[in-house]
């Protein structure tokens, strides 16, 4: 080969080179994935949101060290106590009062203390008795203070405290002793001997103060489906008062439609041939169990998904999050849920807290743990069962998502990680928009992006999805959807008369949803006074012929005196407009206000004649405006559930008759619907039109729509060109939104960490 | 250079090329655009749909040639014929009979003859009147039948038809020149010399059948900008019943709450200080103008972005959407706006029709026009007004936009090129889940996918979105949501009794969105009945101690016989469940049936005692169920807007106390809300909060959820890694969903082909 071959091989070589380098270089102009651009920074808030934040572990930990050795009595871990025993039922921060944040927040006033509120069941003392302390300072506990006289005027009876893991525990060996004394009936109703069975809690417990007689459901359990849909017909009394377990007993037995002595009657009945049974199969496989969830057929494409081409525009910083004009300081109460703080907007406080109180589910039955069931979620731990969320299904795949830390019945902190999901929503309707026709040709509008805060608890059978939402026009959205299992009776006599039979043997037992909420507003300060407007008609001779009446709608303004008369029962209609009103005036001269919409199908909760009806006293109005108190820091208690009959908070004692004008006034929120199931509920209730909630709506509170600032307006007229990109963001889309979305690893981590008691409640 | 040396380059050179190439194969294998597939081949309708389907212009173009050859009568085209004229004022299909058309679809029925329903305004005849003729068959017409008599039991008055655009030219030429006689009041009040007035019609016109009188509103005009919050505070009644426009007048003069008698009056009273005149700016700049939309921030990031990573689940074809067991014929009346037919969920049909029939829209004020006025938009044209829908804020980037062709007041057909769109959406909340934490750990559920229909009418300052919504639970959701300009008055005297003041001198006036939907629901076959469900307490011994008494929930069953007894009025509360109810039970007994589920806050349409109150009476109902008839085709008339007083069609009559048990049923569903604007309706009312709308869910209608079919379900137990993918989809979303979405380029034509006239309702 001489020189010359070899270097116009060299040549060509190198032409190849640099060709192949165009290539690159140009192919590397190709799409790439969605490049991420922090949002503006909105956040100026030097960490003043901690003040409201829910404690952390190192400082769960310290309050236990500091309970253990200050206390002077011996604590044994909840999860091993028995009734006899001193335990930590939760350790929560003790929020401190608005007076000392605001002071904080607004003023010169100090970081307020930092502390804990510990709740303590004293079994082991000559009084039993429930105590809450507060303890503090943290990080480093010096005090407690007991503080169960000032909150409830006096002590807290024993019998009150909610029912713990452990005790479940206990009930459920009491039970499965009692089973084996009926093996041929349990061999002939369910191919069963008697392991093989769920058990499920009802509450109450009884029918006065003092009882504690729980009647438990038992259902088939198939691993991997849930057996709420599946009773067998058995339910048993058991009477588990007494501090010693040895003593409880099983007091009564339900075998479809019959009630009996004991589980010996029951075999003894059936040997005779004196019971009708029912033989049930138990399932071969579990896609065939009713209710099962595993898909019968193989995934198809993906469906539509959200990815945000810059990346998220919102941040989420300690416990609060920032969007547009938004911040929202967040946490989560391990009973009673997730609880928002200092909601501003541009930079005002119009919520000072939004908290969930209480979810009720009360139900009918023919059967005597469903007739009898009126679950009062608080006291199971809203917030403590709000597990770790499914990317791309409970919220969307790109959320954010946040851990929440909890102490309850242990003496160690326990995590749900990713348990609360925050994330924009395309809401795939425009916020508002207007094509004009008439005069001159233009179109005008933006969309409507909404941020979500949202977190899933699962109670026993149900999970309830709360989600807090913030809009662009400077409105908050309060909604809660139900989905999960239904409860259910086993099918018996006129069953149907109090549900719909959804099974071969089960009975969707017909019941009621009641939420509550808390919402503390300061619209434009803290005085505030609540007015309705609605509309009425008078009829009126026409002004231009007098030949005529004309029916002429007019608005009544009215502004509503005392707590009595904010006080709107369920089933009178509310005033159309319900706002909370600052005496400031707007621009155009109408007082700053939030106006309040309540989407609810809510019923009669419970007659008020009946005796436990105090206890959920809420439950009487939609909306109930009262003068704030630090007092009255619930409408609710956790101890409201074993005995209702002496109502530890009886929300209606908050309405005695105290004026409510330029004060700091709270809204009492409760929506609710009823739900009789039907077979459209296997296997699990759908959200579609199980949803409820509230609006507050900014209302004369700006002098104009907020959207109006917001960078995602649109406008172009007929003589601009709306495929210019200056004159309209939408025409850029198809080039600037032309990237891979990021979409982190799919991770799973909620059932790590968690151990099965047999009973709920009981984890 | 030696050979040594220039093989080494050579080498080199070569190592480099391979290197390169490497490089290149491996980016190669980057990010691709989202490969879109083919939706599984649902649609084996061939063609069946069409027999619902709008004309189409070739076949309207065919009617007008028919009818100007058949008539006998000369023919003026709308757009310039004088009222003693003869035009076409519309042409639309005229769907066939429904056993005719079941008979096609269902059995061996022949196509049923095509047909089109032609309105014609015969000015020029002796007795001038509106006849409406059947012309067929389609596409090429032979014969036409009057339908006249036997759709209304006799003529239809000349008076009671719409307004034409040409009508309302003329009275705004004629308002022109009135206000010529007042150039010192309008140089004063307005800066105005009247040419830049907008000038907006109200209506009813008058008192008593054949008035023709309207009250017409002026306002500046800032092209560019909703004129509608920029009042003048002048008013003027215009009598233009008179065939001969040369006899119109000018009856009556408001301005600023007083009553004057001409122009030439006002321009008196001014010029001789008797009037006081309040004087308005012209605002200087675009910008400035109260209501303006033009964004005041730069764009920022784009919002979250939905795409399709597979591409579209659902299929168009025709007039026929398919997704997920869906069925749904679509189609727009010019008049009444959206209606969808023969709805099927996995080929069993469950709704015949679903259409809009009207939107009352009824004001208060203290300024003549407001006070009067009580729109019914069906007679402005709700499906003509549906313009050219803005990609990515009307409708997400990546929905399919569907034109539609009208013809009204016109010999040519007309076109809203992507009027309607259709998409999936993510509604970014599970269609149920649940996380068990009980007996066995596992987690299922799916996402909530919906199918959207969507339509925005632009009713002239008022834009609603028609929403028809396709869940896979077998739920159908109907829901409004308004958007736009509000009206307003003139703020003067008491005004705030009737709105509130939301600039320096508009006046929001309050007023009523009542929305009425026909629901011709086929539940399982043709013969439904009513039935409701309602929950109610009995106070009962407990059963087991008999010591103790319990308030048990029970429900109450009640089938309705009559359709007195199925007509709901709207200020009593509606049974909780409502239910068509097939005779045939579904597998657990249950009667297969259909709930409707109604979220509205609609009070008083207006009293009783008014005279035109017969024209709206389907607003007394939120719910009234009547027999099918294809006598009874609307609740509602365009002709009722111009004479309410002798209504056209009154709904009310159609309630007669026929037995409905096991009859081919109507559901009409009235839905609305109370607007009082407020200083956030500017610039435009946002839809946060205001919309209403209707669920019809399957209530036993299954023997389980259906979602238990759907591919998109997710599935895993504590026992399973979820983050396999044969296991979990969610899973390896993160490598099938890393493409890059298809967005197509933004154009937008809504403004071509529009001409404006002066005033609404013209072009």
């Amino acid at each position: 080969m001489n020189v010359k071959t070899v270097l116009i091989l060299l040549v060509l070589a190198l032409a190849t080179i640099f060709a192949l380098v165009c290539v690159l270089l140009t192919r590397g102009k190709g799409p790439s994935a969605c490049q991420h651009q922090p949002p503006e920074q909105e956040d100026t808030d030097g960490g003043q949101s901690l003040v409201f934040a829910d404690l952390s572990p190192e400082e769960m930990v310290q309050v236990v060290q500091y309970l253990q050795g200050n206390l002077g009595v011996r604590l044994v871990d909840a999860s091993r106590a028995k009734p006899s025993d001193n335990c930590i039922a939760s350790i929560d921060v003790q929020v401190p009062a608005k007076a000392e944040v605001l002071r904080f927040l607004d003023g010169a006033g100090a970081r307020p203390p930092r502390e804990a509120l510990a709740v303590l069941y004293f079994g082991n003392q000559p009084e039993p008795n429930v105590t809450e302390y507060v303890v503090g300072p943290l990080p480093t506990p010096a005090y407690h203070r007991d503080v169960t006289v000032r909150r409830y005027g006096g002590p807290l009876p024993y019998h009150r405290r909610p029912v713990t893991g452990r005790e479940y525990a206990d009930i459920n060996a009491l039970v499965r002793q009692e089973l084996r004394k009926a093996p041929r009936f349990l061999a002939a109703c369910c191919q069963s001997d008697g392991t093989d069975l769920a058990i499920l809690t009802t509450a109450p417990r009884g029918f006065q103060s003092g009882d504690r007689a729980t009647w438990f459901v038992l259902f088939q359990n198939t691993p991997g489906t849930g057996y709420y849909l599946s009773p067998v017909g058995l339910e048993v009394l058991v009477e588990h008062r007494d501090l010693h377990v040895s003593h409880w007993q099983l007091r009564q037995v339900f075998y479809n439609g019959r009630y009996l002595a004991s589980t010996q009657d029951l075999e003894d009945a059936f040997v005779t041939g004196m019971l009708e049974v029912i033989r049930l199969e138990k399932p071969q496989e579990a896609e065939a169990v009713l209710g099962s969830m595993r898909p019968r057929q193989e995934p198809a494409s993906p469906g539509p998904l959200q990815y945000e081409p810059r990346g998220p525009r919102y941040s989420v910083k300690d416990n609060r999050v920032t969007f547009q004009g938004w911040s929202v300081t967040f946490g989560m109460n391990p009973n009673s849920g997730p609880r928002l703080f200092d909601i501003r907007y541009r930079g005002k406080r119009i919520i000072y807290e939004l908290s969930l109180q209480e979810a009720l589910a009360l139900y009918g039955s023919n059967c005597p743990g469903g007739m009898s069931t009126r679950y009062l979620d608080g006291s199971f731990g809203i917030g403590r069962f709000a597990y770790e969320l499914v990317r791309g299904l409970d919220c969307p795949y790109t959320a954010t998502y946040v851990d929440r830390h909890y102490l309850v019945e242990s003496e160690t902190p326990k995590t749900n990680q990713n348990s609360l999901c925050i994330f924009e929503h395309d809401a795939a309707i425009p916020l508002r928009r207007h094509f004009s026709d008439s005069q001159s040709l233009y179109f005008g509008g933006l969309r409507r992006g909404v941020l979500v805060i949202r977190t899933i608890s699962t109670l026993i059978n149900y999970d309830y999805i709360w989600d807090f939402m913030f809009h662009g026009s400077g409105a908050v959205e309060v909604r809660v959807h139900a989905t999960g299992y239904i409860s259910s009776s086993f099918l018996h006599g006129r069953g149907t008369d109090y549900g719909n039979r959804v099974g071969p043997h089960t009975l969707g037992t017909m019941h009621l949803h009641h939420i509550h909420y808390k919402v503390d507003l300061d619209v434009d300060g803290q005085l505030n006074s609540l007015e309705t407007q609605d509309m009425e008609y008078e009829v009126v001779q026409d002004p231009w012929s007098k030949q005529s009446t004309l029916e002429r709608p007019y608005l009544r303004r009215t502004r509503l005196q005392t707590e009595e008369e904010a006080a709107f029962p369920l089933n009178a209609p509310l005033p159309r407009y319900l706002c909370f009103a600052s005496p400031n005036p707007n621009r155009w001269g109408h007082r700053r206000s939030y106006r309040i919409q309540i989407t609810s199908s809510a019923g009669e909760h419970l007659p008020v004649s009946s005796p436990m009806e105090r206890a959920i006293s809420w439950g009487r109005y939609q909306l109930a405006v009262t003068r704030r108190k630090e007092e009255e820091p619930s409408s609710t208690s956790i101890y409201n559930q074993n005995d209702p009959w002496t109502p530890t908070v009886a929300f209606a004692d908050f309405i005695n008759n105290e004026t409510i004008t330029n004060e700091d006034l709270v809204a009492w929120i409760s929506v609710g619907f009823l739900h009789v199931p039907h077979a459209e509920d296997v296997p699990n209730t759908v959200t579609v039109g199980n949803s409820v909630g509230f609006l507050l709506r900014p209302y004369n509170y700006f002098d104009e729509d907020p959207s109006v600032d917001s960078p995602d307006g649109v406008y172009f007229s007929g003589e601009q060109d709306s495929g210019v990109c200056g004159t309209n963001p939408l025409s850029c889309l198809s080039s600037t939104a032309a990237c891979v979305p990021q979409l982190p690893p799919f991770h799973y981590r909620g059932f790590l960490n968690l151990t099965l008691a047999p009973l709920p409640g009981g984890l």
